[in-house]
């Protein structure tokens, strides 16, 4: 009742006034706290009593902005895809080696067991619930496979990429190798391995070759 | 007690006698039984009463030869994987053609609805269990990766592959993306799909690329 002139959405973004500031706070925490506790429990333990109660804040805020926990997940994995999305990859002039500080980057990122947890979670409860697997895959993993296309694209432009390549397949020749890898866990996600997956996949995708 | 003469392991092959040709067709009934069920209800709700309703025989049949409802299905499963990572690719000598061959034929697999329901029901029911997941791995997915670095292997001693292409990551950029865009439905396998896939690959491999 004394929150009645809350957003009725998330917050996006930290704003001016005092209010927007602790809504912006409470947000954080309460994506954290998703994070880390379907890392902890797994997804079908997950509950918005518990999200609730390690954010420190009351089970009515998080229902104020989301209709259920798979809509707060989304948003805790999506916090980082959209400032990823929105910031592009780097672009030096040399591609090889901007998709290697990334891949590298992301290799580490799927290494650390922290991250590992909360992710494998939500593989499984997209495995059990297509409603949440296309959001997830609209969400997460399209605008994942999106950045590396632009990034080819502009590889294609600056004449480092043949004209006549397909930037999505590309793309996906980078990516879904690297990410059964991980998901199926066949084979270790090192820098070695990242390098020779980037050349071998830009031999393919040099204008003459 | 009247089979106490029985294998008690399922047999691999049709034999002789007509004790182990009966063996076999009750074999052979029981996989199919397990594969058309578990497209139909899941992998959850598939019992090993329902396999042996459904394939004719007792269910002590079934516990004679399989431990649990999952070790049928991992049968049922690798019993064509088992004659295909036998065979092995075919090898004309044209491995582009070779390759656009046996993944438009496994296109067509994986888009008929009849194959797509049990394996979309092994992929959840391995995403919630280890253990199924990692016999999966170890049993339908390395063999099929291995004959595709097999065929890269000959390629390369042929000439036609580069000799300093790791052909186990050659092999990983042409089937990760395949199974990704029918796992995650990020994309149509269609023939054309099939060709571009192959040759964006291959123009990679070839030597002095």
């Amino acid at each position: 009742m004394a929150n009645k002139t809350a957003p009725d959405s998330p917050p996006g973004s930290a704003g001016g006034t005092p209010t927007r500031r602790r809504s912006e706070r409470s947000r954080r925490a309460i994506l954290d706290a998703s994070l880390a506790l379907v890392g902890e429990v797994g997804y079908d333990k997950l509950t918005i009593e518990g999200i609730a109660s390690r954010a420190g804040v009351g089970k009515q805020t998080i229902y104020r902005w989301w209709p259920s926990k798979a809509a707060v997940l989304l948003d805790a994995f999506t916090a980082d895809v959209d400032e990823y999305s929105a910031q592009g990859l780097p672009d030096t002039g040399d591609l090889a080696a901007d998709l290697k500080l990334v891949l590298r980057a992301t290799a580490d990122e799927f290494n650390d067991p922290a991250f590992q947890a909360p992710y494998r979670a939500l593989a499984v409860a997209g495995a059990n619930d297509a409603e949440l697997s296309r959001a997830f895959v609209d969400r997460l993993l399209e605008p994942g496979i999106r950045v590396y296309v632009d990034r080819l694209r502009a590889a294609q432009e600056a004449g480092e990429v043949a004209a006549d390549v397909d930037t999505r397949v590309a793309a996906e020749m980078l990516l879904s190798p690297f990410s059964q890898r991980w998901l199926m866990r066949t084979g270790e996600l090192t820098y070695d391995y990242v390098d020779t997956l980037v050349d071998l996949v830009l031999r393919g995708l040099r204008p003459g070759s």
